[in-house]
């Protein structure tokens, strides 16, 4: 990391922030920005419009970090007062830029919307502040020293936010002077639960660590995230996969994929990648998997279809399951899975078809198939798998994300 | 508000929010929370894992605020430091509570699991911590007094934490001093955008305003929430309802339901109490109607199956559309949600067919179905209705979720 800059906090500004009202999306965006550019974030904060506690949160900010980069407050309204609380702290009045306020103007104008006189607020400045344009909004944002940090101040709405920090933030943060850029690299892991993995990889997870080793729980799936610094982004890539290779051997099959993208992407780009078409039977979990993979764009030049087969008539009717099999074992038997995963891929023409059928409660467990039975079905060209899991009964929303985690995990294990 | 509780705080805490690897959604649910109590939120906090920056953090926090609400740390990894942090805050070390570990050891044996020492470490609390069992997990939660703050100390997995803070920090809050009940209100809203319904009902908006008025959006819905206090429950209730009366002149259409359940589950009510089965056609939701419905426990009285028909050809061998419809006015158009419709109450023998594909982007939109487009097809007892929706592109996710959304809502508008 830069001698120059230590530290980065994030300051999110808005009593719709704060009364829980919209969910702070920016902070992590901007961490993520930061991080790219070797810049160590150590703390988001989130305060309301009160000028009172956005002074003495801003102000601990800048005392504390060497650049603090704040959203929010720069609108046109009274309740607006990141400008004005920024002046206050940098010891002096607001000044008014001309050209953004002809901006403003030109930026109303061109889109036949009204010029109210408030926005005439938004081409003011603390002192000494370096102006930055907005293209694609009203509110210029501004860069001003307070302190020993530099303050970026942009407006909230996440669109504009973003373009700005683009345009003016990233450039800025490229030059500074001995930038020491970070490498992150992350090991997907599904099997163990938390612990049982923490307990694995412990002497990787001490304090103060370098590179830093992670773990996080999503929906069953733990991400082990390395995250290190170096000279360049190759020093501190090859310092990554260093503490990576030291971790691989001790996971086994629990490691089931690496890197940035999410389970879904990398099961649409296996499949597309191999030229498999896939379509799904599902029950338990009601259309989740299908929905999953429908979230990554692109999928359509494989996915075709599902049959969500929650009745058992449906199972029959829609899939062609015999209805001997669900007489003789039951709807969750892997006989039935089997049967339903050859249904898909034959009613809809794929050639993948995955399938589950299990017990997400809260009602109908059994002492054979208790809550967190779930059966699994997997008809490659032709042929059959069938695998089991009993999950914890962490509650049924656990269990229907925990398996359609499953298949997706699935296509990366099946297809090869 | 409470004499003796003037401002709150939120701190949550770990490495995956700071590295904007995992959103905090935490913060915004138990700002809605402390709110209802009648605790206001000044300011949430997010840090890392590291030992030093969090105790910074946590003995801040707890300087300013009278009541300090943390999540994240408690898990059973080393990386999981609040409780020594907040230990050393209070100034001794951790004890041991054998009931605890007792209770983890019970909770992991029930669930068949492996029983790692290091879960030990999560029976370990500050000195005079209560502690809060977790009956949902392994992390039982604790509270502590530091400096003049009241600490509560929550795991951080989002479902652990709502489950505790509602059994531990909700009967903690009521219990306060001078705490008067508070008593709300939902009308859940679908039509308009945020700004037009806030433009509509603005005069009730206002910052200080008794009962307090406030919209949430989530996935295109709108939820308005009345929050009153009074002598008693009864009339906190009658304040709301007095609100809610002048409001709801307002809204006309947009308003769908009203109350604390969500769109599914009245959606599964209603139709559970009207007998009527269910089967869905979906295409650019893929899953995600069907899915939501199977959220609600009990949903297979009346949930029997759905077709995703992805591809134009699995829209034809499954749901039995006409070829020549799809050729001649597109998969995106009414006359083909008509037949789909038709195609899922026949096919999977259900009396209410529903219907939905559109153009959820990035790619696919055209001049005269631009991406936002979006055609919905209802049969009821053989009757079809259709009609479409252009909505603003704010994102292939955003699209998806509010087409499920509007198949949740026609099931309330068009089953009496």
């Amino acid at each position: 990391m830069s001698e120059a800059l230590r530290t980065a906090e994030i300051l999110s500004i808005g009593d719709e922030l704060i009364h829980g009202s919209n969910l702070d999306t920016n902070a992590r965006w901007l961490a993520q920005l930061l991080e790219r550019h070797g810049v160590a974030v150590v703390r988001f904060t989130v305060v309301g419009d009160d000028p009172v506690l956005l002074e003495a949160a801003m102000r601990e900010a800048c005392e504390r970090a060497d650049l603090v980069v704040a959203t929010g407050g720069l609108g046109p309204t009274l309740d607006d007062r990141t400008r004005d609380v920024a002046a206050k702290i940098a010891g002096g009045p607001l000044w008014f830029d001309a050209p953004s306020w002809q901006a403003i103007q030109d930026y109303l104008r061109a889109r036949n919307r009204p010029i109210p006189d408030s926005n005439r607020r938004q081409a003011e400045f603390p002192p000494s502040a370096v102006v930055l344009s907005n293209p694609v909004g009203t509110a210029p944002a501004f860069r001003v020293r307070i302190h020993r940090a530099e303050l970026f101040a942009f407006p909230g709405v996440p669109r504009e936010m973003k373009r700005l920090a683009e345009d003016h933030l990233a450039p800025w943060l490229a030059k500074l002077p001995g930038a020491q850029p970070i490498a992150q690299q992350c090991l997907l892991v599904l099997g163990p639960s938390e612990a049982l993995l923490g307990e694995r990889i412990e002497p990787f997870m001490v304090a103060g660590r370098e590179p830093a080793v992670g773990v996080t729980a999503s929906g069953g799936m733990l991400t082990i995230r390395i995250v290190a610094r170096g000279r360049d982004r190759a020093a501190a890539a090859a310092a990554c996969e260093d503490t990576a290779s030291q971790i691989r051997p001790l996971l086994g099959e629990w490691l089931l994929a690496e890197g940035e993208a999410t389970l879904a992407e990398l099961a649409v780009l296996r499949l597309v990648a191999r030229k498999v078409t896939v379509a799904a039977a599902e029950s338990c979990t009601a259309g989740l998997f299908s929905a999953k993979l429908a979230e990554v764009p692109g999928v359509s030049a494989v996915f075709l279809g599902s049959v969500v087969s929650y009745a058992n008539d449906v199972k029959i009717s829609a899939l062609g399951v015999d209805p001997a099999l669900l007489q003789r074992h039951g709807a969750v038997s892997e006989e039935v899975t089997a049967a339903m995963a050859r249904g898909a891929c034959e009613r809809i023409g794929a050639r993948l078809g995955l399938s589950v059928s299990g017990v997400a409660g809260p009602g109908g467990g059994t002492a054979e198939k208790p809550v967190g039975t779930i059966c699994f079905g997997l008809c490659l060209d032709g042929a059959v798998t069938t695998w089991t899991l009993r999950f914890p009964d962490l509650g049924r929303e656990f269990l229907r994300e925990r398996a359609a985690i499953e298949l997706l995990a699935a296509v990366l294990r099946h297809v090869p």
